[in-house]
């Protein structure tokens, strides 16, 4: 039996209840994910009290969240509150209050709590080494500087998409001079802080309104990818999409395709933050996180309990959820892999390809998770493996790799690759697709040498021999399954290799 | 911890192995299915004994399969044999050498059993109470009529696809003479057997060259639904795949789309047997069975654990294992499934729609499964819950029933629709989308009156008064997460039933 942990994030713009269950085999998935915005940060008095209205409307949501939580008898939940409540003069009573009367407790996070769990967040679930964050909220934004994955500084600053709107704009579409303002007024804040000048490092953004740039931009341009998280945006496409919302009324606002209704207000001085720490950093790589503070806070109870500072490695680790989730052999799955990684090896000795490292990990991914699609329905079930690969979040990967990933573990044919790819054409080259044909090949025979799924093909052995390359096979005969098997690929060999393969069986040594 | 049985499937043309997953919580699923064609019933000799040839073939094939088993640690195997076994002289000795050499014990099926087994899957997978169905093999022929969802009479016949290919046709495509007195001989063992002629029956076909006429046809006339099992053809559509086929050289044959290469030589003997029989019965209504001989074996044992004679209800069996195999809330999915059937029966007293139990059931189906594509991703569920509602077998509903259920289930809004209905337009008409449309809201309202998943909405009445319905529920107020998310979908209604809706909420009775 599994169980259910949720974490509630309250912050200035929205509150929010993310429900996560947690299968006894140790997957992990989103079952519930719950915003409303109510914006806190606005229910301010000239104190700096937050209101009696503005207590009732967290009340209120608070019991929704309450209600959800005890129908899935949740067991662990966690709350936090960010810069709104942080800030209000009658925090204490506020959350005593909402204790009493939701049975909630939260915990205020100060600044660097925040950045924390952000960068907790980006460093768990994307393959990045070097790079700073923002996180965008609505009353304070936080910047982390990672280096070799660990957090090296990081700083609170004290305006986020809320306030700066209503510091800067009046209440109609902002004027040139207010634009101006709010610009100059970034720029300094920015410049206090030297160690964001990291013109290589790329900037990701975490938050509501990073989440909504990427969107209106993914809309925009037709982005064919379905996936947020990981995307990848220039300086100079940070820029159009700004241009674009600041010249459009209210109105024109709410029918932007990707834009959040209740965020059209201050998604302009949301996106200028990025604009402006893109010029100050000087770099032109932008990457859009669907994972922020909530999942950092989630991550640390999780890591905790495993006694680990980080997920090692991002991307085993993922895999090997999915293996879990989606009831695959793994011994079956891991042997595949291994006899996969050995002839991608002994072929790129022989010279017959030219690819590295990057290209070995996706095959090596592709080939424990070739099998996924098999939970949905045997027949056709490369098809759904495709499906699935492209549709969950395979953390680490980037979207053309998810891709590449995806079309190597389902691959069977010419034909069917360029079917599936069409929709994705724009985020692969030529050259790509003939990798996927030489290493879905590769997968294919690592596959059938082990069609009974008994590991008995013991050592696979690639060598040159004159005009031909000889494959060696000790551990079953030629008339096992896993030749038979075979036999059915091995003619493809000579089209995606340029030499033919020629097969040895041998049941012993 | 699930555990994985199998079955072995010894006939006159192909030898099979299916290893099924039961999972813990009751759900069941395929892992491995794997067919070789050896073609038993033609290695006899003149003695009408079994070869050593095939013998030693016969075992090669099962010492693989008893690899596989062991690979999963299947828990029981079930092994039958067929009409080739059963007509060979040397039956015994044959299956004696077999369990010393693999550890496999066969049972000899009866012509009876054969039949039984095939009536037993047809049954527990299609909602059918009347139909005859014929199971075409290699050696043999079973029909059965099914009156009640009882076995009502059954002949095996011998006869099969390989046996008539090898009396009646020469080494090349069929003469008109050869075709003729082929089916003269048909015409004649059908006329034996007056039970079978019910003008009003659909023939239900099973089996591999079953299968293959269907995979043929869909391939001809580019059927767009992902599945076989349930595929309806007319009379006209078997002869027209008749006349191509037989026409064909065997070089031909081999590139005909959806036609496996083993079975060309054999296919239009084993249509032939189709043809005449829906001539002899006088129907027009043929339907493929994916289901088989097989699945009937393994049912037997699934039906004896439970004391049972038949799957009571074919596709409410199916929903519960769904929502078992994707992990869904079951306490909520009810609820909902409750609240839009009794919305269903108000709306339909008060003259608001025109739909019987047929859409209700689709309803109800719909509601119960709306939630599975949250396994795959939170985000976009409504596309998975659509992807996999159209990519699994759901016993018990056509194709049609299948797709509409599909669509209600991920039902969001008309221009959603029209994008996912658009590769099946063939599949259904005009007022099929409406009845989607009137039902997936209902939908949407019966999921926003259990939002919090706590089933707090205890009594929920629609009525008319004057020029708007009054949609009258209990147990939570205006501020609820339901009444919040319910008033999302309370605009559409208008558009849908013609006439405004309000709600009216009361905490208390």
């Amino acid at each position: 039996m599994g169980k259910y942990s949720a974490v509630i994030d309250m912050g200035s713009n929205s509150v929010r209840l993310v429900i996560y269950y947690e299968a006894a085999g140790g997957a992990v998935y989103e079952v519930d994910n719950i915003k409303n915005t109510i914006r806190l940060g606005a229910f301010l008095d000239e104190n700096n009290d937050i209101t009696e209205q503005g207590i009732q409307e967290a009340i209120r949501v608070l019991r929704q969240y309450r209600q959800l939580c005890q129908a899935r008898e949740v067991s662990a939940v966690t709350g936090v509150a960010t810069a709104a409540v942080r800030n209000a003069r009658n925090c204490e009573a506020f959350l005593e209050q909402i204790y009493q009367e939701t049975g909630f407790t939260l915990r205020v996070l100060s600044g660097e709590e925040e950045a924390y769990y952000g960068y907790l967040a980006v460093v768990n679930t994307m393959n990045i080494t070097e790079a700073l964050t923002v996180d965008i909220g609505g009353a304070s934004s936080e910047l982390v500087k990672i280096s070799g994955r660990k957090l090296a500084e990081s700083h609170s600053f004290p305006f986020g998409a809320v306030t700066l709107t209503r510091r800067f704009f009046g209440h109609f579409s902002p004027t040139e001079a207010e634009i101006a303002a709010m610009e100059e007024y970034l720029r300094k804040e920015f410049s206090a802080y030297s160690w964001i000048k990291e013109k290589k490092y790329p900037l990701i953004g975490i938050g509501g309104t990073v989440r909504n740039l990427g969107k209106v931009h993914q809309k925009m341009t037709r982005y064919p990818f379905p996936g947020l998280h990981y995307y990848q945006m220039k300086k100079y496409q940070v820029d159009s999409v700004y241009h674009y919302l600041r010249e459009l009324s209210p109105a024109q606002m709410q029918n932007v395709e990707g834009l959040s209704k209740e965020r059209a207000d201050i998604i302009v001085a949301g996106i200028s933050i990025i604009k402006i720490l893109l010029e100050y950093i000087g770099t032109s790589k932008f990457i859009i996180s669907n994972k922020g503070l909530r999942d950092g806070v989630y991550m640390e109870a999780r890591l905790q309990a495993r006694n680990l500072p980080l997920i090692e490695d991002v991307v085993e680790e993922g895999v090997a959820m999915f293996m879990a989730n989606y009831n695959v052999n793994v011994l079956h799955a891991r042997h595949v892999d291994s006899v996969c990684r050995t002839m991608f090896d002994q072929l790129a000795r022989q010279g017959l390809h030219i690819y590295g490292e990057e290209e070995r990990r996706l095959l090596s991914v592709a080939a424990r998770l070739h099998d996924i699609g098999r939970m949905i329905n045997l027949g056709e079930w490369q098809q759904h493996t495709f499906y699935l690969l492209m549709h969950v979040l395979l953390p680490g990967l980037t979207h053309r790799e998810q891709l590449l990933t995806a079309l190597i573990a389902s691959y069977k044919g010419a034909k069917r690759l360029q079917r599936l790819v069409a929709p994705y054409e724009s985020l692969v080259s030529e050259a790509d697709l003939q990798m996927v044909e030489q290493l879905g090949l590769l997968l294919l025979m690592a596959r059938a040498l082990d069609r009974t799924e008994s590991q008995q093909v013991s050592n696979v052995k690639l060598t040159r021999e004159g005009k031909c390359v000889i494959l060696r096979c000790q551990g079953v005969d030629e008339r096992s399954l896993e030749a038979q098997t075979l036999e059915e690929h091995r003619k493809k060999f000579k089209k995606q290799f340029g030499i033919p393969l020629h097969v040895k069986w041998a049941k012993t040594p």
